[in-house]
């Protein structure tokens, strides 16, 4: 195109921004306004896509991570003949796939759910590395980001990573319209402030006039032509620019425009321009993944083996059976036990560093292109990324996380390390799947099972040995508990998970001496739970005791109560859980302090049972 | 001292490391050999603290950020006669003071709970900006800090802000031993690549042969005098510097000394040296707090006021009322309303723009000065710093955290912007309180009801226009509860909170019309919940209905459980929730879609009752 026509079609995009913006009744027109030039460019010159191919294997990949710039990204689809007229002024309706932050659930073209600031760029380091790394046809990945969001720090974790693993074929372009959402960024049209730290994480950089087309078409040009390291493009533009009304002023961000028909009127009018995004070269099928026979470690019954061994163990098997497992670290891959898939793996292991949020955004980056990954850290770490999840879930990505060093039973290292509140994050996440083994070959079985559900999964693991109690050939389907102790004589069900289980036990055998029968639920698939055989277990036993390594909210005691909210009768309910804040002690006084060890659920059956009321 | 004197110093320290950690058994005693000297010198020439008197205004702070080198901390505590050898050697043991990780809910010097890596600076930076705009008593900031934590973001957050501000009481000392846990870093002792990234974000930096105590002297003497920029000071150290059988070697992080006795000779064997840590200048008592009348806003029953403006308007007023209340924003105070207070209070307001682990972990460091901080951000954005509020929990902070936008009630902006897990994350915190309002006079007396309780305390807060149900003179105890509807023949127990008490209320007078009564609570706090109310109304109606704009897990039908855990027999139940993943759509088509309106409440009711089954 020439410059005259790039200028049209970004008035054309600025239009199609204000108009879908005023038939909404809400959204971020001058957002998309001071972008539209980059945008433009972008599409008419440099992406590489094929909108009828979404998962072509050489397809750039175009990460809008200032999501709430969509209409932007709507009218850039329709310019290119993706959607059309009718669909762009659905926008933000219900049921329209227009939603007011883009989401690949809907739309084929969105990489990744954005609308959390700071989250493109390091999802484009995940897409980045695939390309680098995994798949190898020579995408490139754009990402859009805003000059506000370069304050969150998973920006620079992001920055830091691509830098160092000499991306080129990352480039990220800002649009430093110097406006957030409440006033002034911190530095304002400072393009070179940006610079410097892009620089000092070792990222090519170009200074540009984001609204001078010629400019960014070079800025472009220069970016692919990087060698070595990731490029970005700081380009100086104007929020709302092109409507005196609003153009650079505060206090507008977010809002359909005052007098859309005057501003339409001085943008020139509404446009039909159509735009032929180039298409990738031709390339291979996404990735060739080979498969073959798996091969699970196996345990015997009896041993103590850490339920983290037996993932790490178990993930280089799969990783042997499956090219599609790739695995994330956290700079702890050594007290995971990732590190064992890394060393039969190490073409398809990431060290992310101590950078959760990148592990975690990679991830799905790499899920993006096909890719089956495994995160994993600390349990307590992966609060740190939480948003990342979150926004995971909105994308509908299928990646795994594992946490390990679940709990109190950690020991001597104190709470920092305690994995207490993981549960309840990775619970109330949407559509997620929770399971929590409590022997090695359980955890193998459901390290391998995990790779075949939908949406965020998360196991976590125990980092002390635990008892092999269950033999290598038993099936553990997600969704599933294990009845471990069982007669006609129970008068109580104790509900545990991981190292609760063998306390459970230890519990339920010393009662049988006393003469009292209780059942054990190993309740290893936390969520969904199995309804079916906790109702019938509270049918027969009466009352359901539940003990957890995790704080009181939000675990096992609350995923319990999933199987009785039909409005039938409840059973007697009680709780064991970690109520006090740990200190530093041994594995075992950790449990005992916690009154969730053997002891302690001895004594709350007895109470249960004997006296019916616990209180 | 004299430079022997340092370096015997130093050998203590790592002495005393090392026989802390192998009295307990485990431990980072070579993480915390690296930092020996920079720990002597700090001890013995910069810090300024009275240990009697670790509130003395003037106090220099002191915050390990690498808190595994915890050993180091207590040996340094040993050398300033704070501690004895005795509890030295008590390190990680049942019920000691000496965590594996410090925490100042045990012992009075430490500022803030470390050990989940990258918290240290940004706390710094609260302490720092506390320091510089409230307290004004001179006092600097000393943040010790691995080099493999400098991965994290939120140091980059950290470090944007306290350049931005200016903050020259601020002293980060950067360990650079090149080792992490599992292996070297991503610049191992390439200290001008830290140099690089910090002097882009305006920090002086200096570099220095972390073992050389001289120069490590004159990099402090520098730091102090250098005004108008924080400092780093890059020190380039060796992991388990002195003992040859460690020193700079893998594989070694989190070990006790093979040999301690060897490595103890090798040291030079046990020293007893005591340091007299200058004290810090005379100082006015911690900041003048004025108190005066509180003044809450008052609105009149029937009006319209979205709870996210009464938030602003309340915490203005109480900021009137209280000189001790700061308010912290993430760049959205116009949307959360917390301007109000900024447009009030300027002196008070502290902008850390999009930077929510920043924002958390300053009002952490604020916390610990005295202030009273608030901070707020969208709900769903308070999931970024997750990791934050789980280790204030274990300071035993005092912070108020305020998400606003609650729900899938915001309409158009669609999932990314909703928070539909933040009361799950809020509960499962340790000592939190949560608080969930549905009205503006409610919002208002929470706001100020919060200030004075201990932990963590979480209001949630929504967009729209809620009506005004409660007068201005009503009180709200947190714990507490509210019955909107009762009558002798309930048949069912509505429990909402927040946007759904109105959908509730709607709903009971709708099917009191058709003949059915049910009785409805306003769960306002959400943790602790109300046990005595929800029993006595569960046992007069029989049978209790949730609902709540929020995804089903960990929020309010969970809490509710909490009421029903003594083993006395549990009421049928059922819940509403947000089961699905939301779209754009109004508020009204939102709560409809997730079945959580008005008219779904009354189908739940209607076969609760009617068929006593609801499946």
């Amino acid at each position: 195109m020439k410059t005259r026509q790039l200028t049209e079609l970004a008035q054309q995009l600025r239009v199609d921004s204000v108009r879908a913006a005023d038939a909404a009744g809400s959204g971020h027109p001058t957002s998309s306004m001071s972008a539209a030039d980059l945008m433009a460019v972008l599409l008419a010159h440099h992406l590489r896509y094929d909108f009828e191919r979404p998962a072509h294997p050489a397809n750039d990949r175009f990460i809008l991570s200032k999501g709430h710039a969509s209409p932007l990204l709507y009218a850039a689809y329709k310019a290119a003949g993706a959607i059309n007229e009718t669909e762009l002024l659905t926008y933000r309706k219900l049921g329209s796939r227009l939603e007011g932050h883009p989401t690949p659930r809907r739309l084929p073209w969105v990489e990744t759910a954005t609308g959390s600031l700071g989250q493109g760029l390091p999802v484009g380091v995940g897409v980045a590395l695939a390309g680098q790394r995994l798949d190898r046809t020579g995408y490139r990945v754009w990402v859009l980001c805003g000059d506000s969001e370069l304050a969150e720090g998973s920006v620079w974790e992001a920055a830091e990573h691509a830098g160092y693993e000499h991306l080129d074929n990352l480039i990220a372009i800002v649009d430093v319209n110097r406006l957030g959402q409440r006033g002034p960024t911190r530095h304002g049209h400072d393009l070179d402030a940006y610079a410097r730290r892009f620089r000092a994480f070792d990222w090519h950089t170009v200074e540009v006039d984001g609204h001078d087309v010629e400019a960014v078409d070079r800025a472009c040009a220069e970016a692919e032509s990087t060698t070595g390291a990731p490029t970005v493009i700081l380009a100086r533009t104007l929020k709302g620019k092109g409507v005196r009304a609003v153009q650079d002023h505060e206090g507008l961000h977010g809002k359909p425009l005052p007098d859309p028909a005057e501003a339409i009127a001085e943008l020139g009018g509404v446009r039909d321009l159509r735009v032929e995004v180039q298409p990738p070269p031709a390339a291979r099928t996404l990735h060739p993944v080979h498969s073959g026979h798996l091969e699970l470690p196996r345990y015997e019954v009896g041993d103590e083996v850490p339920t983290r061994d037996a993932y790490g163990q178990a993930l280089a098997a799969l990783g042997s059976a499956r090219g599609d497992i790739v695995a994330l670290d956290g700079e702890v891959g050594d007290s995971t036990r990732a590190e064992y898939f890394g060393k039969e793996h190490p073409d398809r292991y990431f060290q992310c560093y101590i950078a959760e949020q990148l592990m975690v955004a990679a991830a799905v980056g790499m899920a993006t292109r096909g890719w089956v990954p495994y995160a994993s850290t600390f349990a307590a770490f992966l609060t740190r990324a939480h948003d990342f999840v979150r926004m995971a879930s909105i994308s509908g990505s299928g990646i795994n996380l594992v946490g390990s060093h679940a709990g109190c039973a950690i020991g001597q290292d104190g709470p920092s390390q305690m994995g207490l509140e993981d549960l309840a994050m990775l619970r109330a996440v949407h559509g997620s799947t929770v399971l929590y083994p409590c022997d090695a070959n359980q955890t193998a079985k459901l390290v391998a099972a995990m790779a075949d559900q939908d949406g965020i999964r998360y196991l976590r693991t125990t980092r002390g040995k635990t008892p092999v109690v269950y033999g290598p050939t038993e099936e553990f389907p997600v969704g599933g508990s294990k009845v471990l102790r069982a007669s006609f004589e129970d008068r109580l069900t104790i509900v545990a998970a991981g190292v609760t289980v063998h306390e459970a036990l230890a519990a339920a055998d010393a009662l049988a001496e006393e003469g009292l029968r209780v059942r054990v639920i190993d309740l290893y698939s936390v969520k969904p739970v199995d309804r079916a055989t906790l109702r019938e277990a509270a049918a027969r036993t009466g009352a359901l005791l539940t003990v957890e390594d995790h704080h009181e909210e939000g675990g096992l005691g609350d995923a319990v109560l999933d199987a009785f909210l039909d409005g039938r009768p409840v059973p007697r309910l009680a709780r064991l859980a970690v109520r006090t804040m740990p200190g530093s002690a041994t594995p075992a006084e950790q449990l005992h302090a916690a009154g969730i060890d053997a002891g302690s659920v001895m004594a709350a059956a007895r109470l249960l049972v004997e006296h019916a009321v616990l209180v």
